[in-house]
């Protein structure tokens, strides 16, 4: 939708007259799906708290929005959409000049059994959520929640699930929650989380659903042993929903994201455009194709392409992987490559960690809180970040070490900068250049 | 201190011989001049917090510490500085090979009637801290504060004098509080005190102190008539204490702070060395040496001094002047040059300003915050930024803004970097994406 407005914005602006259809298969438009953990857990009151704009006032700004409607085909030589309208069945040929393709992701649910058993929720859509909020609320009066994966999405819900009074699971595969820091990291995350009360069980495979008579879900079959569970979130993560563009031969990438150049172009299709958790985003700092599902990048690669689309000029200038979330009060950030990822593209490491505060140490509620930099040796050079403290203040200062990540800068540079600094809000050195200071002290070692 | 500690350290690594002398003329070392607003509201509880290292601990670290003694003249040619001990009078010659200048910043007091008085009190040391406590808890029990001055230290000493329940008044001569802010913004400052309770006389010129028979002040002449006082804080600001270095023949610019080059060199003098508040640092928007007496920057200076002096090698790589302050729940942020600032450089300024929150609007407690980019016309690089917003997390995000001045980049750059984004901590684009958005956009305009 984000591209659409653009599109209908710059057309407006260049005096072009522009005809854009919208087919959406659900029944939202243009809602944050960021929010729905925190819609679950009771922060957010109402579902139209998270929609920015429904269909009805898309429509009042000139756009052909069909919803409950599916694409079931993309016929690029013939320059022709298949539609079937979901509520009838009438299917309808719908021929375009230039086409986006903005199909987003779908969670991944294992080919388990009992994978589709009733109280087994994903949480993706606001559909979903509105599902796991009946059961939350409904006459079963659930008490023990699993929740599958201690990713973003795992560990926002098991904080919502926790916080509503279930007793809550965590499981996942990995030795520590959180796997795009680095176990060192993670291993705080855990801690937070077993703090707040919620079981983690890593290095744990799910097996499969124990399900009941009635068809509900009873527990999760897990590392040999059943977790008894009134209800399962599966919070394992998402893949490019690009099964339509693969059957029209589009370009997919190694995740299964579409391939686009920077002006979000479909590489070899001029006149198709995608954009959004269906496409795959440069990385600027490992400078490979990655598959980064975000809000925001959504969002500003929507912008561009609704630019482009309509006659302007516009690039998307890739991503450095920045991320940001919350266990309760403890903020979790990463930006770049973590050091597995890093050696794993060929780089040798240093690393520069620190224990420090958000405020001065003398301060009433200075938060606790850990910076890793990862640099490269020899050069310096900052290749990632992580922060786990406590808020509020903590994770957002990733955002230094992620512009630093954007303009090349040597963890030693980033060490001298001009951050803000006053006693209620950092120590005389912010906790991040600290951790820059070590990483490139780290570097230059032999 | 930081100088003399980091020498210390390179020359223990580099295995030279150095013997340091310290020269104090107070009673306290390494402490945080910028946390006394804390300790004077009640924040910090103790004097001791807010000291770092005491004169027995660098003792200890092998520093020959000298208390209560005053430099009283630098005899370049002679490579001596002569030193009195204020106890006892004493004088000795002191030879040096190198000399570090560290002599900080001296608060202003206007010469006008009564500025002497007893109740009036400047707002720089330790000892500065303790005599404001003192009359505050004092049997003359003072229900009335004047401040005079509306910057960083006039702004945080009002708060501590609302909330210790003093009836308290701000006058300035400026329009405008927080003159290092663009008059729009420091009207948002203005409402936020007013808002807590402090009368805030804006344009309005202190002619004098009014002085009672016991020599106390009673009242503050100002704007033509008598604003009553039991209690007057002075926080005009400070200028370097450089007489000595002036009286030495050491190079002094246009702000009266002392020359140095990158390693913190007195210009054109080697093994003479400067940081801290008595120095000019270069200003890397404007390409101007200015005086920014700022504990973050002194210590850094000190670190690159330490090392140079001790026969390593680091540079100061100037400043962007970033700040940051509260009062009460708001945060006030800058960095770079506001529009005036610009324009008096000979830049044309676009501006873009937007109103937007700290979080996702729809999350509880979403901050209001106003953030604006200065940028340059034709160009768009980024000039400046300016943040005034309901705490926490509005304050912090200058940093983003700061480092994007470091590395020279366009307000429209800015605008598509990959920032931290999740509903707790921001809209789906950074309040200071958009702002930045808007200023590439006005920058375009002919």
């Amino acid at each position: 939708m984000s591209a659409a407005s653009q599109a209908l914005r710059t057309a407006k602006r260049t005096g072009r007259e522009i005809e854009l259809v919208v087919v959406e298969r659900g029944s939202w438009t243009s809602y944050s799906a960021c929010g729905i953990p925190y819609w679950v857990a009771g922060d957010v009151p109402e579902v139209d708290d998270l929609v920015a704009r429904s269909p009805e006032e898309h429509r009042s700004h000139g756009l052909d929005v069909r919803m409950g409607t599916e694409a079931t085909e993309i016929d690029v030589g013939a320059r022709v959409v298949h539609i079937r309208e979901l509520a009838t069945g009438v299917t309808q040929r719908l021929p375009f000049d230039q086409l986006v393709v903005g199909t987003g992701a779908v969670p991944i649910r294992p080919d388990l059994p009992g994978v589709w058993a009733d109280g087994v929720h994903g949480l993706q859509t606001l559909d979903d959520g509105q599902a796991l909020l009946d059961t939350l609320t409904s006459q079963r009066q659930p008490r023990r929640a699993v929740v599958v994966g201690a990713g973003y999405i795992g560990v926002e819900v098991a904080e919502a699930c926790c916080r509503r009074g279930l007793e809550t699971t965590v499981v996942d595969l990995a030795p520590e929650p959180m796997t795009t820091l680095d176990p060192d990291m993670g291993a705080r995350v855990r801690q937070a989380m077993e703090a707040m009360g919620v079981q983690v069980r890593t290095s744990t495979a799910v097996e499969g659903f124990v399900v009941g008579d009635d068809g509900w879900v009873t527990g999760v079959q897990a590392g040999g042993e059943v977790l008894p569970a009134d209800l399962v979130v599966l919070g394992i993560g998402v893949r490019p929903n690009t099964a339509l563009a693969r059957e029209a031969g589009l370009p997919l990438g190694v995740s299964g994201g579409l391939r686009v150049d920077r002006r979000q172009a479909v590489l070899g299709h001029e006149g198709i455009w995608a954009a959004g958790d269906c496409v795959e985003s440069f990385d600027r700092v490992g400078q490979t194709w990655v598959h980064v599902p975000l809000g925001t990048h959504a969002n500003k690669q929507g912008r561009v392409l609704g630019t482009n689309l309509a006659g302007g000029y516009d690039t998307f200038p890739g991503v450095v992987r920045t991320a940001i979330s919350k266990v309760c009060d403890l903020e979790i950030a990463r930006t770049g490559l973590g050091e597995a990822d890093a050696e794993e593209l060929g780089f040798r490491v240093a690393v520069g960690t620190v224990e420090s505060h958000t405020t001065a140490g003398y301060m009433p509620g200075a938060g606790a809180m850990t910076v890793k930099v990862v640099a490269e040796r020899r050069t310096g050079r900052m290749l990632g970040a992580q922060i786990v403290g406590a808020g509020p203040g903590a994770g957002k200062r990733i955002d230094s070490c992620a512009l630093a990540l954007w303009n090349g800068m040597s963890a030693g540079d980033l060490a001298m900068t001009d951050l803000a600094y006053a006693p209620p809000f950092s120590p005389v050195w912010d906790p991040v250049q600290i951790a820059a200071r070590k990483a490139a002290e780290a570097a230059k070692r032999p």
